[in-house]
């Protein structure tokens, strides 16, 4: 597609964000069209795990993706070149989180209608992020072995407002210290019921059972409640 | 020491951060102390990095060290155990930064009179600590080849401010698509003068020149201006 489409997102100062988030929920839910929040550390991985589930999704679910940094649009363009999934680049204007506003001016200029499912690649970083609410269907996080089993320890409130955790770069295992029993311990201890889902979105090792949820999890969302 | 001191530290609402960060400086500056605001994403390695400066430098350097969390003590503990050098940790009560008010209560609870270096390890994140002036001699930041080599293009308030860049985990270079070159050239695109040691913490790589430019920082700010 040539040039990804980058779209300066501006905070509504006004604006209750709670109330946003939950009114564009509800539309989202009309629409049937479920929003993955998807957030970590800067370099955790968040744009090779979502390359590798569009690919292998294709054929099922459509989805359409926002990549929102402060600056640049490697992100976008990555996404373009490897998947052909739409996708728009959304710069912060240097702020560290999206709120609910924000999160409408990306889905409005992505124009994802007809679109199973369209993920939202926060910035990267596990404290900003986690404060606001940005309509979503669901916050998902990723803890990355190289970062090390203690994180939820130190950012106790990503993991408690994330009720899906994948845990990446799990090939990496034998270079890092990290216990996996450990973290998924750490991460219970904030959230008693986040699913964990250990994978290498390098090798797609532990792939199937996150794509079988994200499967569910779309095809719940459509369901009339 | 047994279980370290934790402080909870404050933001003073009112107060013009700019102007206690110069003479929060000044005053370090009369009292010969070198303040290191060190900051990355969470898990790059500040901590790691941080215990092995202070063993090799023990003999030469009186170090002291403020740990910022949201919340746990792991770093405390673990500074302590590995060095057993004076170190308080500090809980910012989920702020993503430390102010330069927040670090002064921080400097008072470490009471390192007669020190010649305190390392601040402020919050694992690539953004909003890059926005206040802590009171610092110098930012530093730490890029780790798992993170990738495109994070300064994605976060450049932070290497603006930084002069002084670790690339650590330089023994994973091998496991992960990281380009040394372009990572510098990153680095400088946003930062032209700054500084680059590329080390890894786990096998000792590339301290000498690192700890010969601490050295020589925490000497030169001994002299009188």
């Amino acid at each position: 597609m040539g040039d990804p489409k980058i779209i300066e997102v501006k905070e509504s100062v006004f604006a209750d964000n709670n109330r946003e988030a939950d009114s564009l929920r509800k539309e989202l839910k009309e629409k049937g069209l479920y929003l993955i929040n998807l957030m970590s550390s800067p370099g955790s991985g968040k744009t090779t795990i979502l390359s590798r589930l569009i690919k292998d999704l294709a054929e099922d679910i459509k989805i359409a993706v926002m990549e929102a940094d402060i600056d640049s649009d490697v992100d976008a363009r990555r996404i373009d070149e490897e998947t052909g999934a739409r996708v728009v680049q959304l710069h912060t204007g240097g702020m560290c989180h999206l709120t609910a506003a924000m999160t409408r001016q990306g889905l409005e200029a992505l124009s994802a209608e007809g679109y199973d499912l369209a993920v939202l690649e926060n910035v990267g970083n596990l404290v900003c992020p986690a404060e606001f609410d940005t309509g979503s269907s669901i916050n998902v996080t990723i803890l990355s072995v190289p970062e090390g089993d203690d994180k939820p320890l130190k950012y106790p409130l990503m993991y408690q407002v994330c009720d899906v955790v994948i845990l990446n770069k799990m090939d990496t295992l034998p270079v890092f210290d990290f216990d996996l029993e450990k973290a998924k311990e750490n991460v219970h201890m904030r959230n008693p019921k986040a699913k964990i889902f250990p994978v290498s979105a390098k090798t797609g090792e532990g792939f199937e059972p996150l794509e079988a949820w994200v499967r569910e999890a779309v095809a719940a969302w459509k369901e009339r409640v």
